[in-house]
C-alpha cells in the first residue's frame, strides 16, 4: 500500500477562526467551527471525523490547532457526542495568533518530532465537504503526491462564476499519482479572488478550480522549505523550539516575534512543487449567512425557511430563527437570522459586512458578540435564560454518568430546582437524591456538586442571586476533568 | 355653569377592540389600548385621565365598555398605578361584540338609568391626543352642543391629506355653543376614507376635518334615536332591557339578534342635528406600527430606534427591540418590532397589512398572537421566561403592600426563589419570611400565597412542575379582588 510509506498520515485540523460573518449564530467564543446546524454535529467534528479513514492512526493522529480563548469551547464541543473515538484528538494552542503558516509550521514541528517522515492533511475546520468515495480518492492522491514530494491541495471543479474563492489554474498531470477517479496534476498559478468578469473567464476556460484551503505534504518539507528562505526561517525555528518544549512565556515571545502571513504566501505561490487533486464534490466554505440557504427547501417565492413563523407577501428571503418565532411582511432579499438573544435583519447585498454590525457591537461592549447563550461542558450545558443586577436564571443539562464539579463560590448562593432527570447533589457533608419538582439551597461559601444519577438527561433550573454573578466566582475543589477556571 | 345643567356629564370609554395591526406589540389579550409605551401609562388610562377634568362625578361616572375576554386584563391595567382615582371606574362588557352602536347604547341606557339628563362623551381608548387648554375647551363645547340638542363630534384640523381617515365637512356656525377657542359648527356631510387626488382636495379646500371618533350627546337622546328607526330599534330594547337587570344568557340572546352596525352609519350620517368641534390640537389613532416613529428622534439617516443595537447602512427603518439587541444592516424602509417570543419585520408598505400575518398565525395555532408574555394582575405581574414539557420558568413581581390570592394547585408543584425584595409566604399552616437568594417548596395540594413584606418591589422565580402545567389549574381559597378563575 503505497500511502503508509514514508510515515503515516496526520491530519491538523485548523480551527482557530473567529467566524464573525457568522453573528449573531456564532460568537467569538463560539465561532462558526462549532456551529451544529450544518449536519448532525458541529462543523468542526465533521471536518474531524471526514479524515479519519485516512490516518492509520486513528484518531490520536489528529491535531486541531486553536487558540487559548477558544481551546476549552472547542474541546467540550468535540467531545460532546459521545463518541469516545473524538476523545482521542490532540489540541495544540497558538501562543498568539499569526495567520496559517506559523500554525501550521507548529503542528508539523510536532508531527515531526514523533514521525520524521510524517505527512500532514491540514484541514480547514469550517467548511462543509460531501464525504464519500470521490474524497477518498482526492485525500490518497494527494497523500501520494506528498510522499512524492509535492505541496498537494484539493481544488473543487467550479460550478459557478464565483467572486469570492481563490482559484487554482491546472497545469501538467501528475499520470502516476492517479488514485481511483482522482488525478492530481501540477498547479500553474494561483489567482486570488477574481472580479465577476474575470471569474466568468475561469469558468468558460474549464482549467481553473476552487481553492479549498487543503494541503497535504510532508511535514518535513514544509518546515525545509520555510527555512530556505530568509523571510520564513524564524517561523520554523520557533515551530521547532516550541515542539521541543519552551516554556509558555518563551514560546509566546517567539511567536509574536513572527510575522503573520499564511501558508498560500508563505510556500504555495513560490513553491515549485505544488500540485493539486482536481475534485468535483460538494463544497462550501460556509462563508457567509447566505449558506443558511442550504438548510431546507425554498418555498415557491423562494423563502427559506428554519423554525416557527409565516412568511407574508415575501420572496426570496431566509428565515433562520430556531428560539422564537420570526414573520416577515412585504420584503424581499433579505436575510433574517434570530437567536435568543440578538437578531440580525440584513438583505442579501449586505452579508460580507456582517463584520461592520460585529465591530460596531464591539465598540458598544456588547456581550452579544463574545458569548454563545448556550455554553457546552464536558458535563453537558448550561444555558442563560436570564441575567439581571442581583440575580440570574440559567438551564443546566447533566448528561447521563456525568458531574458537574465540586466547587463552591465566594460572592453568589444559588437555588437548584430539578425539572427533569434524578439528581445526586452533594452539599458540604449531605448527599441529597432529587427528583422533578425538588430543589436544594446552596448557601455561598458551601461546596456544591450535582451528578446525574439517571439514565435520561437530567436538567436543572438554577436561580444565583448575590451581588457580583461573574462566571470567574467559582473554586473547583474536584474536578472529573481537571479544569481550574470557570465551570 | 351651563355644563352642569341637564344631568352630570358620563364618559364611555370604548375598550373592546383586538389591535391587530400591532401584533406583535398587541396580542389577542392585549390589545393596543394596553400598550404603555406611548406615555407613562397605557393609551386607555390616558384617555380616562383626559376626560376627567369635565366629570363631575370623577372616575365613578366613567364607564369602560369591553368584552368578556378583555375584561380582567383591562381592568387590572387600569388599576396597576397607584391612582386610587381610577379604582372608581365602572365596567360594562358586552355580551357579544356587535360595533360601537349597540356598545354605546348599552353605555347610554346605564347612564340614562342613574341620571336621566346624563350627557355622554363616548371615546375611543387606544388614540393619542394632546391634554390640554385646546382639549378642554372642545369637550365643554361639545357637552354644550349636547344640551342644546345636538350629537356632537369632534373634527382634527388635517395637517397632511391622510386617506386612512374619515372626514367631517364643516356646516354653518353655532355661534351660541363657543367655548373659549372651541367653535361648533354643523355637519355638513360625513365623508369615507378618501383616495389620494380627494384627500389632496379635502385639504386644500379647508373646510374637512378628520374624523375623530368621539361622540358627545344626551345619552336618551341617542337612544331616542335609535328607537326612532324600525332597522335601529332593536339595539334601544336590548340595551334598555340589560340595563334593567335580565340574566347573562337573556342578555347574549338579546345581543347576539342585534345587528353589527356603528354609531357612525346608524345614528350620525342620518340624522340632521351633527355637530362638530373643529380642534387643532396634536392627535393620532395609533392606527398601524407607524406610529412608533413617533417615539424617537430619527438619526441622520431617518432611522427611529427604541432598544438596544445597531444600524449599519440602514435607512429609514424604525426598530422598536426592548428585550433584546436587533441590527439591521444594508436595509431601507422597515419596521423591525421585536418582542421576547415573537418579532415582525416589515416594509413601511405593507404595514396595513399585519393583520394578514396575524390570521396566518392564528391558523397556525400560534399562542403568540393570544397571549402576552408578560400579564398584568391586580397585585403585581408575571413573566413567562420558558415553557417547555413538564415545566415553566416565571418572574413574578409583587407591588409593595399586595399579595397573590391564596391557592392551590392539582396538578403542578412548585419553587419559588425570591431573588429581590422580602417576601411572606404562607403555606399550609406555616408563615415564611423569605430574602433574596432564599426559597420554598410549594407542593402539589398544598395552600399557598406570598405577600410583599417590604417596602420594595418582590420579585420571584417560579419554577413549576408537573405534566400540567394551564393557568386554569388553580383553586382561589381566598382573593383580595375576589377573582376565581386565572391568578
Amino acid at each position: 500500500v503505497p500511502d503508509r510509506a514514508g510515515g503515516r498520515v496526520h491530519a491538523v485540523v485548523l480551527a482557530g477562526g473567529s467566524g464573525q460573518r457568522f453573528w449573531p449564530l456564532s460568537r467569538e467564543l463560539g465561532p462558526k467551527q462549532l456551529l451544529g446546524i450544518f449536519g448532525t454535529e458541529s462543523l468542526v467534528a465533521q471536518a474531524i471525523h471526514r479524515v479519519l479513514p485516512v490516518l492509520d492512526g486513528g484518531a490520536s493522529d489528529v491535531t486541531v490547532v486553536t487558540n487559548e480563548r477558544l481551546f476549552d469551547e472547542l474541546r467540550n464541543h468535540i467531545t460532546a457526542h459521545d463518541d469516545a473515538e473524538l476523545h482521542g484528538v490532540r489540541y495544540l494552542v497558538e501562543p498568539v495568533g499569526r495567520n496559517t503558516a506559523p500554525a501550521i509550521a507548529l503542528a508539523c514541528a510536532t508531527v515531526a518530532l514523533d514521525d520524521p517522515d510524517g505527512v500532514v492533511a491540514v484541514l480547514p475546520s469550517d467548511h462543509l465537504l460531501d464525504d464519500g468515495p470521490v474524497w477518498r480518492d482526492t485525500l490518497h492522491a494527494a497523500v501520494k503526491a506528498a510522499r512524492a514530494g509535492y505541496f498537494c491541495t484539493v481544488g473543487i471543479e467550479p460550478t459557478r462564476p464565483e467572486t469570492g474563492y481563490g482559484y487554482i489554474r491546472v497545469g501538467a498531470s501528475l499520470d502516476g499519482l492517479v488514485v481511483g477517479t482522482a488525478h492530481p496534476a501540477r498547479v500553474r498559478a494561483f489567482a486570488e479572488k477574481p472580479d465577476g468578469p474575470t471569474a466568468v473567464g475561469y469558468l468558460a476556460d474549464g482549467g481553473y478550480l476552487w481553492n479549498a484551503g487543503i494541503f497535504v505534504m510532508r511535514a518535513s518539507a514544509y518546515l525545509e522549505r520555510l527555512r530556505a528562505d530568509a523571510s520564513t526561517a524564524p517561523i520554523a525555528h520557533a515551530a521547532f523550539a516550541i515542539a521541543a518544549g519552551v516554556s509558555a512565556d518563551e514560546a509566546r515571545a517567539a511567536f509574536s516575534a513572527l510575522p503573520s502571513v499564511s501558508i498560500d504566501s508563505a510556500v504555495m505561490v513560490s513553491c515549485d512543487c505544488a500540485a493539486v487533486v482536481p475534485a468535483t464534490m460538494g463544497w462550501s466554505d460556509v462563508g457567509s449567512l447566505l449558506s443558511l440557504e442550504g438548510l431546507a427547501a425554498p418555498d415557491k417565492s423562494g423563502n427559506v425557511r428554519v423554525g416557527r413563523g409565516v412568511d407574508i407577501r415575501t420572496r426570496n428571503t431566509v428565515v433562520h430563527a430556531t428560539e422564537r418565532l420570526v414573520a416577515p411582511l412585504g420584503v424581499e432579499d433579505l436575510i433574517i437570522v434570530d437567536t435568543a438573544d440578538a437578531t440580525l435583519v440584513t438583505s442579501r447585498d449586505a452579508v460580507q459586512d456582517v463584520r461592520l454590525v460585529v465591530d460596531a457591537l464591539k465598540a458598544l461592549g456588547a456581550e452579544e458578540v463574545v458569548q454563545p447563550r448556550t455554553s457546552l461542558r464536558p458535563w453537558g450545558t448550561w444555558t442563560t435564560l436570564l441575567e439581571a443586577p442581583g440575580y440570574k436564571v440559567k438551564e443546566i443539562d447533566v448528561k447521563p454518568g456525568a458531574r458537574v464539579s465540586l466547587q463552591r463560590h465566594t460572592r453568589r448562593s444559588e437555588n437548584w430546582v430539578v425539572v427533569s432527570g434524578e439528581a445526586l447533589v452533594t452539599r458540604g457533608d449531605e448527599a441529597l437524591r432529587l427528583s422533578p419538582g425538588e430543589s436544594v439551597y446552596l448557601a455561598t461559601g458551601v461546596a456544591h456538586r450535582v451528578e446525574n444519577a439517571g439514565s435520561e438527561l437530567l436538567r436543572i433550573i438554577e436561580v444565583q442571586t448575590g451581588e457580583y454573578l461573574g462566571e470567574d466566582d467559582i473554586e473547583r475543589i474536584h474536578d472529573d476533568w481537571e479544569r481550574h477556571d470557570a465551570r
